[in-house]
């Protein structure tokens, strides 16, 4: 029987490509985050149509308030508005320790249903300067939770596009026949996609230099 | 000014004498997890009466539903029971990853508020087995934190209690004046401490040792 691998979905196009590239190997268990981020209805649908799409063994939606009850990010904060495309350093959308979190509710989840795999879709190339995106940290956090959890418990954390342009997942994705129709990136709550958040712009920019066209619709700028 | 400092707050013995320890050195920041344990009216009674006690500068109930979502514990699933004294081996109790993701939500909210420490009352000597408790695993974790969080974070996990016994622990926390009879330690969720779990054992002994009175009231044997 083939591993079973948890596959961290938000529902944007690096973390469904993931899920394209997972379904190759494994058996798959599709866990997503509702944390207070101000896209979640939008996200939620999209987690809903990829676990009808690939339709994996399991999937969680796991409720978790206490990102916008602590606050901190734009991306949950009702008081801080999300930027258009962001300055420099590290932007008011970046969630303190997000990944660290989502990771470690990974590994108790893979611990109770047996998963070996946890398929993660940071990207330390055209992103957003967040901490929780290097491959030294999820490396880092691999060791940690081999030495957290029960000696027979053995996880690897997969990071199939840390190193791929946004360009390279689109192509990936693609040649995986991801159904990016199904995904949703940006930041905002609008029933379109904004097209001028940082993530929007990272992902029309993308599509065009793959020279596909990006199925999702964008309100008209 | 003082530097600002976590204290994960269970509201057990071993995490208020970390809070008596704290508050000599430290300005405090209390945080207790809800996270579907049996035990979760009487360990937020607790945590309330300590709030009251040493008055914290900021303290949180984080609500995680999903470690009962996910199962996999007799101390959160209503399938499984609690055993009396543990057998050998990792025992039922055993929630997966549990201190991976109460220290990752722990880091989360000290770049929130600007905490330097995280306290701890993880203990390695008098403990259950749960391979999250241990110091090389706590040690690691801390790595993980200062490389997934700005660059300017730096975030310390203190263990002051981890290579204590829960006698020394005991006599600790009365040198400090710590409010035992605040404390809650038992798995169960009887209105007293049943006096029978391994956590209730644990905390018998140690008080018996030390030659103090435990000032909380057991259920009659």
């Amino acid at each position: 029987m083939k591993e079973l691998a948890i596959v961290l979905l938000s529902s944007g196009m690096d973390s469904a490509t993931c899920a394209g590239i997972a379904n190759k190997n494994y058996r798959l268990a599709f866990l997503h985050f509702q944390y207070g981020q101000k896209s979640w209805k939008k996200e939620k649908e999209s987690f809903e149509k990829l676990v009808e799409f690939y339709r994996p063994e399991f999937h969680e939606i796991v409720q978790m308030p206490f990102f916008k009850q602590i606050g901190g990010s734009s991306l949950v904060a009702d008081a801080l508005e999300i930027p258009d495309k962001a300055g420099k350093g590290i932007p008011s959308t970046y969630v303190p320790f997000r990944n660290g979190v989502f990771l470690s509710i990974a590994a108790s989840w893979a611990e109770v249903i047996g998963a070996t795999k946890i398929f993660t879709g940071v990207t330390q190339v055209d992103f957003s300067g967040y901490p929780d995106c290097r491959g030294a940290f999820v490396q880092s956090l691999n060791e940690s939770i081999n030495l957290g959890t029960k000696p027979e418990t053995t996880i690897e954390i997969v990071t199939p596009v840390l190193n791929l342009s946004k360009k390279e997942i689109v192509e990936m994705g693609t040649s995986l026949g991801v159904p990016f129709q199904y995904t949703w990136s940006c930041y905002r709550e609008t029933e379109k996609a904004c097209g001028r958040c940082e993530s929007c712009l990272l992902r029309l920019q993308a599509f065009k230099e793959a020279g596909i066209i990006d199925p999702i619709p964008y309100e008209e700028g």
